[in-house]
């Protein structure tokens, strides 16, 4: 990762140096290849951050959240970051997306059944049934993510 | 993880009831099996959240940061939000702990060493010395987060 005869700025500079920005097909196969990820949100100047199952879909990320603080941080202000991060041999090699956009509630019926899809294509793993429409939320929550700028860093 | 007979919330609930609260010695088996957390930052009321390799001793974290917007963020607001999440079997188990609490970099010799072996000893793949002081950090940043609440939520 880095020679161990440096000082620990030199160690870390050799790091971030041989880390590289990811392709926009490495971003999209670091998306694709996980299902959980952090949200982070903001309350009175404190930041929140929650891990989360998503479904990704044409710049939007999507997930049912229980209600809680993220969801009151939300209520408020709407900015997020969504960041997922993969290791492999021992976090000698490691890929990271982090996306920052807006955050928004679906309400409606016809947004509700690809959200659901969308996450169910992520993780199948989730038994949910996108019949129902947004009466079965049952007080949960579907937020949507507007992605806005997304970037991706990897070390190979 | 939930049965397949209800709509989204009845899953989701479900989900919900199924994690519960990790016990202390949880939390500290979590930090202590792990070294990539996500360090949520906020900047102009913008959550901003990156991976790092983190060191744990006695109720604060630490890590070697770049300079960037992580840091820029940290200087004009010192609030951070520490998540660490482990999954097992696909997803089906899951554990986290999130701390929040303030951040502030460690200029002081005396403590740069002691900051730097709680670094190497979770991660022992970072070989930086902790000989050369603060001169060592040549640009980068030695940060230390004082947690001041800690929680574990997992599903088994």
């Amino acid at each position: 990762m880095a020679d161990a005869t440096g000082g620990v700025g030199q160690a870390q500079e050799a790091r971030s140096r041989m880390a590289r920005p990811l392709t926009d097909p490495e971003v999209r196969e670091l998306i694709d290849g996980n299902f959980i990820a952090v949200l982070a949100t903001v309350g009175d100047g404190q930041p929140y951050a929650i891990p989360f199952i998503y479904g990704y879909e044409e710049g939007a990320f999507y997930a049912v959240l229980s209600p809680g603080r993220k969801v009151r941080n939300l209520e408020t202000n709407s900015r997020v970051c969504v960041t997922i991060v993969q290791t492999w041999d021992m976090g000698k090699r490691w890929r990271s997306v982090l996306a920052t956009g807006s955050a928004s509630w679906i309400q409606d019926e016809e947004q509700l059944g690809p959200a659901l899809e969308a996450i169910k294509r992520q993780y199948p793993g989730i038994p949910v049934r996108s019949t129902g429409g947004t009466a079965a939320l049952k007080g949960y929550y579907m937020l949507r993510v507007d992605v806005e700028e997304m970037t991706g860093r990897g070390h190979d």
